[in-house]
């Protein structure tokens, strides 16, 4: 593994899992291309990409990964959607808890802690049980009611947080403080190589490399392993180009497209306001300079999304049959603001499912 | 096709889509296996196998099938878990719908009606709205909310029925007199191929036959559709025998175990209690000879479950990381009641998926 202090230049350690540099405080992360390697077919979900993964220990796996790639014709143009509530758990973050719950299980962890606007707890919890580790689940008091059901069923403790998300995560670095290991999704940088496998499987479905990929972004994992995904294919030969990376984000929340458009004064400007798009709902990315950085290079952007135009999004992605819960939906208006700009064969991924959220 | 009149023998006709036979009112069916064909590897989801679907013409998809196989330690015996919740609408009603929406609009159908308790209802409104048909579903005033609510999401009118699951069945056939299509998942024979595909599958990810496959059961469609692939596959010569084949019904309504321990008039004994496992409430399964000589022919058989032992079962697979409906719980307890007598490898059919139900 390439992993380490983005600050120091420490690489990680051999044992334990900090979820920050134990010397400087800084964050950990590779930042390398996923490098493509010749996929297994015998084996299922990501792990097909298992020589990519450099994974060969321990392998904590439910099924996910080989999601739906599904197209639908959208103001007559073929548009393909990444079907990604198709998960074990019900969202995309089902391929980075593999990754980064395999390494925790490797490096023995049995009692581990997390915080979550509701999809990475559930992931969590269910990684958590599967490989027999004791799980904390930190949630905001607003998360969504079926969300912290699917956490519970799992066997995970939920700890709802009064406030802001930032608050759950302060409460979550609290508790970890106490022995548990602190498996942050936005911390640790072990769940972005399982984001890239999300790459890997458009270009192959599409037999092709899309022109763009349109994903709805908070922290910006999703965009940022996929980023290093395509990286990897393009260094490996196996295609010839880097699609256009384009992240969607709420009005109420938008830190990525401030700093995008204005710089990094911008995020002066942002507000951590209340939106349906509970998901992406984050003030301060942890790697918002990376993530950023990747969608520039990528010839991409972002967009941000008006909060009256969610609900109707989710009703007309699912009247072309894709259930997504409202943090999806923001994709249908961002694909809207741009897909004129964008060149064929345009990706959008539908990241969680509709069964996560019940309009109150 | 060789879907006939189980009746009079009456060919399918060759247009419209009459749901059972206009002469005498006989069920169709086709009785054949579906025979295995060299799979498609370019082809996504139940497509792979569409050599077997006679289904060259249109297809309506929404990324079915090609669900995981996940195995777990189940009192230190290694089971395969089939994660049907993973397909589109979440639930494998959606390999069913698939093929039977696919014939329904190569027939031209623009305006359909179906009656369920629930998922069969949200798949088909997931199908319709895909293929563009217009859509009505028939529900049990009993049904979950979370149900009603994807329904209405994929644009379908949904109509609740008070009374028992047998109601919603009269009310719907009410409605298709008045010029609808009877999208009947249970009278019509078509989504039964599509069934099929989860038996290639599971020999095809086990590169084996399974020494048995248990599965929660209302109508016994998903059962008979394997055991038409199963028997497809063995007079391919792709195995060499079929699965012990084990159907796992509620208490509270089991008409399939009492006509399979006691004969057919068993059935008089059985009642259609109130049960958690809604999926599978049906007093009357319109192929249940066909159903229980398919389980006999395989050499195995129907089990029964409390009421009292759904919930933990739920509980249980959930600790395994499994979120399941508790329909799908059934299987559980179901599991524990027989594994001793099943042959490895033993594979369990987890059919819907969690998010579809709440705690009241």
């Amino acid at each position: 593994m390439g992993v380490v202090c983005l600050n120091c230049a420490r690489a990680y350690p051999e044992s334990g899992v900090p979820y920050r540099c134990p010397r400087c405080g800084g964050l950990f992360d590779d930042l390398e291309p996923v490098i493509w390697h010749d996929p297994d077919p015998t084996q299922p979900g990501i792990w097909r990409y298992w020589r990519s993964l450099h994974n060969q220990g321990i392998r904590v796996s439910l099924g996910e990964g080989q999601t739906p790639l599904v197209d639908a014709l959208v103001a007559g143009r073929r548009v393909f959607f990444k079907c990604e509530y198709a998960n074990p758990t019900g969202s995309f973050k089902d391929r980075g808890s593999a990754t980064l719950i395999s390494v925790l299980s490797a490096r023995g962890v049995v009692d581990a802690v997390e915080d979550s606007s509701g999809n990475a707890g559930a992931s969590f919890a269910a990684y958590a049980a599967r490989s027999g580790m004791r799980a904390r689940v930190f949630v905001p008091d607003s998360a969504s009611g079926l969300k912290r059901r699917q956490i519970e069923a799992y066997g995970a403790e939920l700890v709802p947080v009064p406030g802001s998300r930032s608050d759950t995560v302060a409460a979550a670095l609290r508790a970890s403080e106490q022995g548990a290991v602190y498996a942050s999704h936005a911390h640790l940088p072990f769940n972005l190589t399982g984001y890239a496998t999300a790459a890997f499987e458009i270009v192959e479905q599409l037999s092709a490399v899309p022109g763009a990929v349109l994903a709805p972004t908070g922290q910006g994992g999703l965009l940022l392993g996929m980023a290093r995904g395509f990286l990897g294919l393009k260094q490996a030969g196996a295609i010839d180009r880097v699609p256009k990376l384009v992240g969607v984000q709420a009005v109420a929340c938008a830190p990525l497209a401030a700093c995008f458009e204005i710089g990094i004064n911008g995020l002066d400007l942002v507000t951590e306001g209340k939106t349906l798009a509970e998901g992406v709902r984050v003030r301060n990315p942890l790697r918002l300079q990376s993530v950023v950085s990747s969608v520039r290079e990528s010839g991409g952007c972002f967009v941000t999304v008006d909060e009256s135009d969610i609900l109707p999004g989710r009703d007309s992605l699912a009247r072309l049959g894709f259930y997504v819960e409202p943090t999806s939906a923001l994709v249908w208006k961002g694909l809207q603001l741009v897909v004129e700009q964008l060149p064929d064969p345009v990706v959008v991924i539908l990241t969680g499912s509709g069964h996560k959220w019940a309009r109150n």
